[in-house]
């Protein structure tokens, strides 16, 4: 579905074979679990069985003595780090902080916090050994609710903890506290704004903590060489930031850190922080071998970044005619056990839908003994639209008013001004809505319960994420056969480097098939910022498209040294170099003949300076609630998506769906039940995610409102698609059972208490 | 010894550690030898016990049976290929002959010649099954003597072969013959030349095949990928070629082929051709699975490319002052199995040394039943340096001219034409005359005997070698610590990536160290010609520069931004960028702001258009003869040799020395023995190679004549050092003995047999 005149693109649109889908569907793809080298040692990681605790002791002596055993590393092995506050790729984080969670020393803060570690010459005598070392640990209360842990009475997490506030100065700021960081936006005269409002509701909401849930654990092979260099082969996001969080931590020169991306099997945002590579690189260096670790399903789940729960205080107000006038959100984020929440994220996405002149809203990060949580997918942005979108669709059942057009009508578009801030440029989320409107789906009857005990509903929400610009790095050379060698730094999760290559290939007017894409490690191309924030098909798609420019332009001189003519009297244009006289080579042509014109030819490109202008959904689902058991049936869900412009609409399409599918996770099943003792679902049996047996074929919209700054208008589209499901489903719950949900996940345990209270 | 007015440089000139040495000496560095991956099946070559031979049948029925055998492959498996000539890094060649080398369909041309392959679970089974594919031979007669192979009743080898003749067409142009080319260059009027003369020599030398003996056997593992594409991992002098050659061979676009170029154990020129890669991509798409395939020692002698035998018969006319007035030479080179040899590059070099108005030389190229030949350090210099280089000594004796005064008299300078045409730049042939002149070795006292059986003597001789220039890429990228990657696509044999480090160090003005060098792979960085010619200190350090200079430029531009500053009033000089004002920032300090202005900074540069002036060297060596055996001992050994500019003078003192010592070993010891039934002495123990015990500590004098074309004056350095010594050595002896060696190697045998003979 485009909106605006779309240009004519031969390569853009189209959906060729991912270059790397051959390699991953033989099994031939390389992953970090798959790396070897000779003397490989294996390394486990000594967690602690204590949400909350204070160590004692480490004796390691046993351990060490254990046949087979090569080193044991506790934190007295990493160098000392203060509370400097660094950026190394997921926002300002204190270094002892980021210390303290790969390998913690006085304290432990969670159930799975890493204590020590041991290296050995197989995996089973390291678990042994793991085993053997002895900590001693005095327990103390722990805290897990996140209003709990804002009382002042609360058991305090970090001494080194003071709440900073965007505003004026915090009462009690010398004293320590869980309150990391307090956030205040506000927009026009929020008082005023309700006061003009016919209607005002104020909800409450909680949402718990959910994990990415990515299909490959995390892994690290490290080798920590005599020249006192150290390569990390690992599976992450951001090899670059990866680089740097690993160099800082070990105190080292970035450039004395070389990290390897190897293919990754999902990450959601939860593969950005690094936990095995500093450990690992100890281990190599106190035993001289390369020292790999894998974590366990349980490890990823307890000790891993899985996205804050939340606690949400929500009141919109709106005219007898529809119109949001007022909103307020109060929005406290479990950060775990470190500072670090996307709260602030939350509070720039809550009310970006819509274009509400009065507003503020207010956001907490909190401390508490779970795991220092991390991105996941449009983070924090799924917390507040399952607040913002149920009340929005209770003011459309109370006024009567059609979700879709209330949507509409107040729907955020160009010059409309974002709460914290930021105006929007051209943005999609009206084209959305309509498209939904329009959509089989939408038009078609709203489904009928089959019986009494399987009522039937259907709803709708919207969601935002604006999406990241950071920078990228692209070298591109050309092949002798007319095909180009793209080097990217981008690690490919979702298909990124046929979108890019796609782009590369657009501009040189050439074939998707005829660029071969690689993924090169620290020491291979420029420094490229995490793949995550939907940003690469959109930045890294940038440095290409000039990667590309840059061998147009060396490729129209080059012609012109062919021809004999003066340069400027070259042009590359459709795939090809025209000249005087109507001179014509085609860049195959010219390809094959650069030895003789000057050699070898490389262009290179960089992004960095450009935002995105933000992405939006609107969903619509129909959904079926067993009333005797609570559980919830998705019948058909539809997303409708401005993706500005669709580089490769399958992947698009799979994107849209992927994350509609989380979103359906987090509102029936997903969250961590978490007490004293620590998570007590860390697999994935009891950690329930959905599986295709659970969900219908997504039926997917691809809007396309072209951004502005981008050569071919791309907008990211890798998170948005998250945002709507709990409140989708919600509204559908309440249409098919009168009951509204403000608890996720919307579990059959907990609707089917609402429907029997109801 | 530095003749010019050098400039005062920073990095070049020094000796740091290189960046591989650690890596290196601790064995973490990778050879093919050690790759592995899942799945890998072991490759082994059936190869033919025959010197010339029909191939009746091949019956591999009984070897694919075999348990745990995988594939069998013979020729049938590869494209066919015609008589097209193609230049794929080692001057031009059929691609039928390229292809039959690699397995040869119908006939075998020497023992060794690669008949079929199989691959298996392990090598051991390989082997098994190797011996069970039973190839049926008719034995045909050999001819092993090039001067027999240029007869014409001698035995065929290619029936496709006609002499290709740069000038008039040849006699029975039609007729198949082993004579695959005839050159023929002239210059000045020869005839008249040797009528002006007032002295005339002519002499007749042999020389036998000599092997380049890298430690490091060949090896490739190849993936045929489910998607169309191969991968190689392989020891290789040139990844690029290798990739061009493993592409054409298989019939496939050179982008579907990846080569991966591992750390390498010596190559000397025998590790551009390719043998082993189109083999194991064979074996690998017939069985699914990579294939690794490593020679054996055996193999490595027996087919792979040694240095062509030669038979010379050089003329050389004098005036009675001393002038050399005229030369003629007449050079036969074995060129092998296949069409090839160097002997066009032998043309070109035998009289370059000297300043000599009148010359004609012919060269024949010529098919014999031994391996196919290739390039060895210098290729066809050193034969005919050793019989130029003896008959000038023999002028010195029968003039009675000190041998360096007689050189100084006639050594090419600038301006000098080389008989094939092209005219000396600024060279340093001089130089290296009078380095020796003025070294302690040559004014010390000559060797005194030590008893009646012991005689010894002094020997000088002069080599040339023109180097290559050839095409190279570079990319470099700064990282936010203040260093560089450098990624570049010349594989290091000799300590290049320091070397090129070096010169981009220079010129950004920083530390060698603070450059972190990188090999990548074919698909990492721009094409990039062999490592071979002595051009990679040469010509990729010219990209290097560049690469650096595109960094200055740029680092220039956003040191503008941080001071918001016009562009036009930065500089980037003496290691940092200045401005206005007194502005001054260091490249260390830019580098950690470039996340501020403007993002990642990416350079690159190419080389392709330069060639170099050429190279020479001068040599004086001491030796004692046992003339009761014939054994040679060298007593001492002094080399001068122009540099241009010593990058790393360190290296270029290695390069000196292990080029002397290879020259050493043809001198004395190294030859094929060669008879119908191939090979004698394919082994190290019985191919003997000088050791550390057989040689002292070669003195160096690194002469410096700065090279016009290259920014910092470099000449390649790796190649001219192996020409002199056999003449050296000959020229000794003849002062030891009396006796004038023109057969190489002067082994004890043979040297007895002429001293038995005087």
């Amino acid at each position: 579905m485009a909106i605006a005149d779309k240009p004519q693109y031969n390569v853009i649109g189209t959906r060729p074979i991912r270059h790397d889908g051959v390699d991953k569907v033989t099994g031939r793809a390389m992953y970090g679990a798959d790396f070897r080298m000779a003397g490989l040692l294996h390394g486990v990681i000594v967690r602690s069985p204590y949400a909350h605790a204070r160590i004692k002791r480490i004796d390691t002596a046993k351990a060490a003595a254990l046949p087979g055993v090569r080193a044991v590393v506790t934190s007295d092995d990493l160098p000392q780090h203060g509370a400097r506050q660094v950026d190394l790729g997921e926002g300002a984080v204190s270094m002892r902080h980021l210390a303290a969670n790969v390998l913690t020393d006085d304290k432990v803060l969670y159930r799975g916090h890493a204590v020590a570690a041991v290296a050995a010459d197989n995996v089973h005598i390291a678990e042994e050994a793991a085993r053997l070392v002895k900590v001693e640990y005095e327990p103390l209360p722990p805290v897990l609710d996140v209003r709990a842990a804002m009382q002042p009475d609360a058991p305090i997490l970090n001494d080194d903890v003071r709440t900073v506030f965007a505003g004026a100065p915090e009462v009690n700021a010398d004293q320590p506290t869980n309150i990391a960081k307090h956030l205040l936006f506000e927009k026009g005269n929020p008082q005023e704004g309700f006061a003009g409002a016919d209607l005002v509701f104020e909800r409450e909401f909680d949402t718990t903590m959910v994990h990415q849930g990515y299909i490959e654990p995390h892994n690290a092979t490290a080798l920590w060489n005599a020249d006192g260099k150290v390569t990390v082969w690992m599976s992450t996001q951001g090899s670059f930031t990866a680089r740097e969080q690993t160099a800082e931590l070990l105190r080292l020169p970035v450039s004395s850190v070389k990290v390897v991306p190897m293919e990754i099997g999902g990450g959601f945002g939860g593969k950005i922080s690094v936990y095995l590579p500093p450990v690992a690189a100890l281990l190599s260096r106190k035993s001289g071998r390369p020292v790999k670790v894998i974590m366990s399903r349980a490890d990823v789940f307890e000790a891993t970044g899985p996205t804050p729960g939340s606690h949400i205080r929500l009141k919109l107000g709106v005219t007898k005619d529809g119109k949001l006038n007022a909103a307020e959100a109060w929005v406290a984020f479990e950060a775990g056990a470190y500072p670090g929440s996307p709260v602030g994220m939350a509070c720039m996405c809550v009310f970006a839908c819509y274009d509400i002149p009065h507003a503020r809203v207010e956001g907490f990060d909190v401390c508490v003994n779970k795991p220092r949580t991390n991105a996941y997918r449009a983070p924090g942005s799924t917390q507040v639209a399952f607040a913002i979108e149920t009340v929005v669709d209770e003011i459309c059942t109370e006024l009567g008013v059609d979700p879709v057009e209330l949507r509409l009508r107040n729907a955020s578009r160009k010059g409309t001004q974002r709460v914290d801030g930021p105006t929007f440029a051209r943005i999609g989320m009206e084209e959305t809505v309509e498209a939904i409107k329009a959509s089989s789906h939408y038009m078609s009857l709203a489904p009928q319960s089959r019986s009494p005990d399987k009522q039937c509903g259907r709803g709708v929400a919207s969601g935002f994420w604006f999406n990241a610009g950071l920078k990228s790095s692209v070298t591109a050379t050309v092949n002798a056969d007319g095909t180009v060698s793209l080097i990217e730094g981008s690690t490919d999760i979702g298909g990124t480097r046929t979108s890019i290559a796609m782009q590369l290939a657009e501009t040189l007017g050439i074939t998707a098939e005829d660029v071969h894409p690689t993924v090169a490690d620290t020491e291979g191309i420029g420094y490229t910022d995490v793949t995550g924030g939907s940003r690469v098909t959109f930045s890294t798609g940038i440095a290409a498209v000039r990667a590309a420019e840059d061998i147009c332009s060396i490729l129209a001189d080059r012609a012109a040294a062919l021809w004999d003519v003066p340069a400027d009297q070259t042009k590359y244009e459709n795939g090809g170099v025209t000249g005087p006289d109507g001179k014509r080579i085609s860049f195959k042509e010219l390809a094959g003949k650069l030895h003789l014109v000057g050699g070898p030819v490389t262009g290179s490109g960089i992004s960095g300076e450009e935002s995105q202008s933000g992405a939006f959904g609107t969903h619509c689902v129909d959904v079926e609630v067993d009333t005797e058991t609570g559980k919830v049936q998705i019948l058909r869900y539809t997303i409708a998506q401005d993706a500005g412009t669709a580089i490769h609409p399958s992947y698009v399409e799979g994107q849209m769906q992927g994350g509609v599918v989380q979103g359906i996770g987090w509102a029936l099943n997903e969250e961590y039940w978490y007490d004293e003792q620590g998570m007590r679902n860390a697999t994935f049996l009891d950690y329930r995610m959905p599986t295709c047996y659970d969900v219908p074929m997504i039926e997917t919209i691809i809007v396309e409102v072209p951004a502005s700054n981008h050569p071919y208008g791309v907008r990211g589209v890798g998170e948005v698609p998250i945002c709507p499901p709990p409140a989708a489903i919600a509204n559908a719950i309440y249409q098919a059972t009168g009951v509204r949900m403000r608890q996720l996940p919307m579990s059959p345990p907990r609707l089917l208490a609402e429907l029997l209270k109801s």
